[in-house]
């Protein structure tokens, strides 16, 4: 029997994180005037539509992936999503999908490596992390876009 | 005694992920040229030089505060910085500050409740997520200021 080292976050509040800015990213999302959220960019950077792709493609496939040890490399999904709407359904789905795949998780796995999308072999709480910060990183990004469009974001504290 | 439910992350592991990002950001400072660091700005937004005086009054003043319990109001310091190196400066000398401060926090620490700044009264581990969070979220607009700039910004995976 393994001995876990003392430990500062149990995977409920972990989840209870994640899911907490998930909401705040839809938020962002809800935001967006329809044909801004696809269209507007800043210096050649992507679309909030396809950031929000890129954060499609990593949180339910890439959760899936630690708890079933499938290594299916990073892909966004070949169905193109042309609807604001289609988004906001599409997020509510991945946010009972994670909620799921996370109740498969033991508390050992989490320290664990894993081979995310065959491609970063790392213990599996980081990967998780690394979802969260890259989800962070990405919405602020689409905070400078509301702005530059005139928009006020909604708060960084509401979860 | 109490028992300690099962957690997935270190304080070690989580001291690490924090400074890594906080090196990310020592790097998106250096990247700006020194007037825009100080002067460029999206849509009325603040400038990197602004959010950095955020970043600087929240991480060892916020993890002081839990360390000593004390619970001294936000303040962004009075001393005024006017050049990126002063920056730099302040931001090595702060990562060596919350190296010490963090020796000083108990495992059992992290799930009191502390009132952070006076204001925030939550548990010590979702304050600390909060630093990274909110750090991750303004370097974030910090990345599409440089490419406004047509600076390529360091990557975000290295730490």
């Amino acid at each position: 029997m393994k001995t876990l080292a003392a430990q500062v976050i149990t995977p409920e509040d972990l989840l209870k994180h994640w899911q907490g800015h998930r909401a705040l990213t839809r938020r962002v999302i809800e935001a967006f005037p329809e044909k801004d959220f696809f269209e507007f960019s800043i210096a050649g950077m992507r679309p909030f539509a396809k950031l929000a792709d890129e954060l499609l493609a990593i949180a339910v496939p890439g959760l899936k992936g630690i708890v079933t040890k499938e290594t299916k490399p990073f892909a966004e999904d070949s169905e193109k999503l042309v609807f604001k709407a289609q988004y906001l359904e599409k997020w509510d789905q991945a946010t009972a999908e994670i909620n799921e795949y996370w109740q498969k998780l033991s508390i050992e796995d989490f320290n664990e490596n894993f081979n995310l999308f065959g491609q970063y072999e790392f213990p599996v709480i980081q990967n998780i992390l690394y979802f969260i910060d890259n989800e962070v990183h990405h919405r602020g990004q689409g905070y400078v876009y509301l702005r530059a469009l005139g928009i006020e974001p909604p708060f960084f504290w509401e979860r």
